[in-house]
């Protein structure tokens, strides 16, 4: 199947935040695709801090929307991908934390790549014990985000940025 | 001036991690486009909360280079660009700091498709409070990488990642 795989630029500059989804699934080779992404972001010494958990089922994906308020995203979508950090490969904090939004980024572009959308969920963390729970896992994995994923039902989606010009502190 | 702008996923997995630069020079409109893609990451409640100090004088960039182990990169670079986070705009440290890492990657990617190289040191975040001063800046900014930038001498840089089946934690 032929991918848009659109130039680099315009993909970071078109993507949007997908948060309603049509009922067409996804194949686990895209989703490989977009965890594979995912792993060839840079980080602190290359120790590639980052572990996935891959929710495709049904009442799965119910149970873990009622750890946030954007259940109907997540119950819409044809996939989620939570994105883990494992506390015993970390060595710095921030810079872990910015390995994990590095990965991340790549996901979403890795998901426009492939024609899908995605949006990226964080309002969840405040339940990041009980979703560990649901997954089975222990405390050295710390949850950084949920990704839900599917076929965008429009590209109507509108978004806004700062001038760079408000963004630039000094120039020497 | 055409640019290669690859294709997004050969963006993501061909991008090496540049450390050593020729003597040809950065154009200001090449800087802009690093920093717009920067700005276009994604962010919690879109707060875009980096900010950034872009270094080409040599003489500044020899004062930074003394601030991290990794001086010679700094100083064989055209260009640095040190991304800061905005703490009176920050809301959350990890979503802030996973929204640093989403910015430096789209900035990474970007210079990818502008035909450029480059490298994001950390290090120098030990000398953090030195680098502030250094720009003038006030403790409201809080460093977050310090990118060094140029024309690849070469792009015979290898690396290597973890295959996909070693980060996948659970599968619903």
């Amino acid at each position: 199947m032929s991918i848009p795989n659109p130039p680099v630029l315009d993909a970071i500059y078109n993507r949007r935040s997908i948060r309603e989804f049509t009922d067409m699934p996804i194949t686990p080779d895209t989703v490989a695709e977009i965890i594979k992404a995912g792993g060839w972001a840079p980080s602190g010494l290359n120790n590639q801090p980052w572990r996935f958990v891959i929710v495709r089922d049904k009442n799965v994906r119910e149970d873990l929307a009622k750890f946030t308020k954007y259940s109907q995203i997540i119950n819409e979508s044809q996939i989620c991908i939570a994105v883990y950090l494992d506390k015993r490969v970390m060595y710095n904090d921030v810079k872990d934390h910015q390995a994990a939004g590095a990965c991340i980024q790549n996901m979403l572009l890795a998901t426009e790549a492939l024609g899908l959308g995605a949006v990226w969920l964080g309002q969840i963390l405040i339940n990041k014990d009980q979703v560990n729970q649901l997954f089975g896992l222990d405390s050295n994995y710390d949850l950084m985000a949920v990704l839900a994923l599917g076929h965008p039902k429009h590209r109507k989606q509108k978004s806004q940025r700062k001038e760079i010009n408000e963004l630039i502190l000094n120039e020497f």
